[in-house]
């Protein structure tokens, strides 16, 4: 069975196909411009390759609690023409086949809990750090959320006394995103994040900021583990300074899993979305269900 | 039926029994001292007043996975005479009924689900700010746990840079706990909260913490309502004050329901611990378990 995979981020789509194992068989890539131009570049890809079920994972905020008016819809981005955008509506509408919706970081969570980094566990927090930060919870085999998706990349955090820069996020200043994305960094210390490998000190105070994470995550959800993708993790030296950094803040308060194990890298990488998507697809498939989120 | 229901705390013990529709018949006081000595006061109620089967609020930290070995332990705690001790494993032996075992936090925040504050919704979090800061959270009817309990009443926050409390928190210095708790109040400004009353700054400032717990436990669970008790919150004031504080750090970056229904007051104030427990232990009897957690 072939099935269908979209990644919608802010500044392109990643369209795939693969089978119900989560195998990625094709993918392209099409620049986010209007969501007309986008999306019948998307509908053109899926009319060439049919398949029974599509995931998707898109850029949000997003509407993913049925209940409500604004489900299956791109809310309110400042993206140019994606605000109240029907995108569920739009592809349900053009391609006629079970879609699966949720945020673009739930289905790489999705693909490191079933194929990646926390395929043995039964809770997974995973969170990405890169143009933003964003975490998706999966408690039981399902996405935690409740009147909507999650937003944890955007928690407050204690900024350190001695670190002046005043944060990035345009909605909060210096929450998590504002103190510890990619552009936090650029903006914090003048140049790209590739750049400033050598620079030990911008290492140790990222690495505090993302610790804070895992101790509020650790103490909000009581994972199985942790696991932390996005292009600012490409800098594998955090991996240690951020164990080293959690163990300390959190001091022994409350049990985790051996550090080691509890807190690593993603495993599927930049495949982590797509494979998700695909699961997500066939488990509508398996499960009957024309609309799932 | 009659059921039974022990509140256990670290200075008083207070155990009820009542009936299936969570309502309180009786209730007596026994103080914390040793184990064996406070228990065999727990047990005499209990065989005066024979019950069907008894919920279990307890203080902390304790064990509430049973795939650990500590389930059913208080683990870690500084009260003398009651690091893990056996506390699930004494009354089972003892009394011979089904019982359920949770935390302290956990049974106000199910009294409260059922038939306090958030009694027509699916999602909660309850908080209690007192002499610490627990939360507990029931997500679709459940209470959300994983590897242990939940301890988000610790997660980090932003430390105002115009308060120079260091904090009261062993653990974390100043964490939510450390910076908002009852003593924290007490230490920072020299007196009982209920001196305070008229300081509004006082309240200012312990409004901005605790309106930061709001925010982050919104961007982590996207709850349908917060309801906040304990102590501290007897100063009525504080509640005008967080919600706008809460209004205004959130940025209106996610969706919530109306703030003046989205964080409330606890409604059944003292009784909602003792009424969790009967509920907990009825719906023990309703499944047919003889343990529950």
């Amino acid at each position: 069975m072939q099935l269908g995979a979209i990644e919608a981020g802010g500044t392109k789509f990643v369209c795939g196909i693969g089978d119900e194992t989560g195998q990625i068989i094709e993918q392209i890539r099409i620049p986010t411009t209007t969501p007309t131009e986008t999306l019948a570049g998307v509908t053109a890809f899926f009319k060439q390759h049919p398949v029974a079920a599509i995931g998707i994972g898109s850029f949000g905020p997003i509407g993913v609690n049925a209940k409500h008016r604004d489900f299956g819809y791109i809310t309110n981005t400042p993206k140019a023409g994606w605000e109240n955008f029907n995108f569920l509506g739009y592809i349900r509408t053009h391609l006629n086949i079970p879609v699966y919706w949720t945020t673009d970081v739930n289905v790489a969570a999705y693909g490191e809990y079933q194929l990646g980094a926390g395929k043995d566990i039964d809770n997974l927090v995973y969170f990405t750090v890169g143009t933003g930060i964003g975490a998706g919870v999966i408690y039981q085999g399902k996405f935690l959320r409740g009147f909507n998706h999650l937003e944890a990349g955007h928690i407050l955090i204690k900024h350190l006394p001695t670190d002046h820069f005043a944060g990035v996020c345009p909605y909060h200043a210096d929450c998590l995103e504002g103190l510890a994305s990619g552009p936090a960094l650029e903006q914090r210390f003048n140049a790209p994040a590739a750049e400033l490998a050598n620079r030990p000190e911008v290492w140790q105070l990222e690495a505090t900021y993302i610790a804070q994470a895992c101790v509020n995550y650790t103490l909000s959800y009581s994972p199985d583990r942790i696991v932390i993708g996005g292009g600012v993790m490409h800098q594998e030296q955090l991996f240690p300074l951020i164990r080293e950094a959690f163990t300390n803040l959190l001091g022994h308060y409350t049990e985790t899993p051996d550090v080691m194990n509890y807190i690593q890298r993603i495993k599927l990488n930049d495949d982590a979305g797509l494979t998700g998507c695909l699961l997500l697809a066939n488990e509508l498939i398996a499960t009957g269900q024309t609309v799932g989120s």
